[in-house]
């Protein structure tokens, strides 16, 4: 059978050119980076020049990149480590309700430590206004984090503009760039971010290398105390053979990058216009520019996400519902609720990401196949009978 | 050239045979765990296995074993999870002064925040005493960790008798086993400890694969939040092949365990009993018999370790000064002054620790050419001239 991955802000397969690089160091240099004899030094330098290759992706500096393990905990790290930093000055942290859980949960632990969050809202876009942010800051605020874009409707938001209004005022600023960075342009000097949190995977590198961008200059609390791992800003032995394949995911995306873009953008279009058409009670989720270029997502209205999900499934069609971390969650999604759409039509959400991977064909299939599947679901759901006057039914996305 | 590791302790090579069982992950299956379709099914399963045979591998139930990317990140959360789930009740933690810099570095975190924190001394020979801590109990106390053995001086501390005491107080104790678990039997029940570090590098599985074990009904709270992954426990995108990586080496480790700790015991009795036959004013450090099978660690007088380190490299000997963290650190060693070793003689520490590749061969050209090394470096030290009159100096280790 057929199958299209169609789920790429999940998760995306390795490089082959990146597993290649990686091999080396899963198999006869194995050495400790900490320790002095050649194979270790090897091994050393081959971190050092991961970072060089992950530097130049977001336009940073060598040293201002923290090798990590995953954008969670990237994410962690950047808020606790700014919130202990800067709590003398200030408890205050603002946020958004469109954020990843590893930001939200993190900022609900805080809350718990004495802290003030605000969450902020985003219009139907999904856009945060950063007239918002303007006025959420306080003098106790010590930090903004907001994510660069959501994996579950694919806006892209203004970070740059954010930026501005928080060096203004002396706040320190991070952004969650892990479904950007290496996607679409990054530059931590163009939107001047004090931190950044990116992710190897989400580029075709390996799975357990992350990486947070840390502003030379700013000061942070490790989350993980240890060795001089890292500067001794971040403790335990490298993953060096995840580490190494990162750097070499993150040249590649860099020098292709633009063909990526121009490769996947058309195929989304078709995606959004051919759902958009064919398929009766579909919105699509997120901004219809300013989003992720190989993203649409939808709420399709008396869907049941995951029957929809396993039904594409069978179709060969791997997709998500919600961000990937709330597929099993069995949760109804913040971010769907932040956009104005109610909890019932929430349950008919669907994302669909494609890659370097995907093939026009698999488009065509795909557009094919996503109005078979719903017409089938709809024959099924006990909304059958009465289904023509619930036509009716005014669009539940607020405007 | 000649190259023989010596340094097991620092990391290890991966075992073929857990590279084998990887790459299927590395390869065609990169999904995520948390989605719902074929691939992703599969790759959960693939981790769910990974838990049993690493909970086999300590004696532990699969719901109590935590994945998390390194021994030092377990570690971390061990100690900050359970200081602050348990700071209502007191905030005192007690640990030992020849703990891995991942425990004690997090205590000085801790006591910056309002906790106290008692170092436990050790004797000669490294091993703490359960009355020490038996003392040092006060009703303050939410936490014991102490290091199950020194990756620099190999000794294996009593850490059955000491949890039997943490037990009768109602005190939480964790164990730092990354050097232990999978070079010797590491029983969770029988060693009755409540948390404890494991680390996959450490018994040839690969590096980015660690976990906590957490006995279950322990409450503690999470160092990374996001998403479902771990129960909730340890958030982040599933580093899928080196997880199931450290599930093969578990199961590797389980069944060659006795086989491996015949193999290396008298190959490390040669290296010792040799390396005090023939060379002048070398002191064995930790205890003679209870210490970890491949573990040989020294300190010679008059020497400079790194000056010593890379001789030795030179020699195709490749070993470490102190643990592996701390050879690029370039600080004194903390535990070697714990156990009595003045800083002038701790310059001239060095760990051999061998392994399953070492051969006989190895262990003969290390004990013919380890004097030849040291007979070298005093040559071409300034202590020369007055040598003999130095042999008077009384043995610096303090009893």
């Amino acid at each position: 059978m057929r199958s299209i991955y169609m789920d790429h802000v999940g998760t995306n397969p390795l490089h082959p050119e990146v597993l290649e690089e990686m091999l080396p160091f899963l198999k006869d240099n194995f050495a400790n980076p900490l320790s002095l004899y050649e194979p270790a030094v090897k091994a050393k330098e081959a971190i050092e020049n991961a970072r060089e290759r992950t530097a130049l992706l977001i336009n940073a500096k060598p040293n201002e990149i923290i090798f990590t393990s995953s954008g969670a905990e990237s994410n962690n790290f950047a808020v606790k480590g700014i919130a202990l930093a800067g709590q003398k000055k200030g408890k205050h942290i603002i946020t958004s309700r469109i954020e990843h859980h590893s930001i939200t949960n993190t900022g609900r632990f805080l809350e718990k430590s004495g802290f003030a969050v605000t969450y902020l809202p985003v219009d139907k876009n999904g856009l945060i206004d950063p007239a918002d942010v303007q006025k959420a800051i306080t003098d106790e605020t010590v930090l903004i984090s907001i994510i660069h874009a959501s994996p579950e409707i694919g806006t892209i938001e203004p970070i740059a503009e954010i930026a501005k209004i928080a060096r203004a005022k002396k706040v320190i600023i991070h952004t969650d760039a892990v479904v950007t960075a290496g996607n679409i342009p990054v530059d931590v000097r163009s939107l001047d971010v004090d931190l950044l949190t990116l992710s190897a995977h989400q580029f075709y590198g390996p799975k357990g290398a992350a990486a947070l961008y840390l502003k030379e200059g700013t000061r942070i609390i490790p989350l993980i105390y240890g060795g001089i791992q890292e500067g001794g800003r971040r403790a335990g032995t490298e993953n060096v053979p995840a580490i190494v394949g990162m750097g070499k995911a993150a040249e590649l995306a860099r020098k292709e990058m633009d063909a990526r873009i121009n490769y996947l953008k058309p195929l989304r279009e078709s995606m959004i216009s051919d759902t958009l058409k064919n398929i009766k009670k579909v919105t699509l989720t997120g901004h219809p520019e300013q989003r992720l270029p190989g993203h649409a997502s939808f709420v399709v209205e008396f869907i049941e996400g995951e029957a929809m999900l396993l039904l594409l499934a069978g179709k060969g069609i791997y997709c998500a519902s919600g961000s990937a971390c709330t597929s099993r969650a069995l949760k109804s999604s913040p971010v769907l609720a932040s956009i104005g759409v109610p909890d019932h039509i929430a349950q008919g959400s669907v994302v669909f990401s494609i890659g370097q991977g995907t093939t026009e064909d698999d488009i065509n299939y795909f557009n094919k196949t996503f109005p078979e599947v719903i017409n089938r679901l709809r024959e099924m759901s006990p909304f059958t009978d009465g289904w023509e006057g619930l036509e009716d039914t005014p669009c539940t996305v607020k405007k």
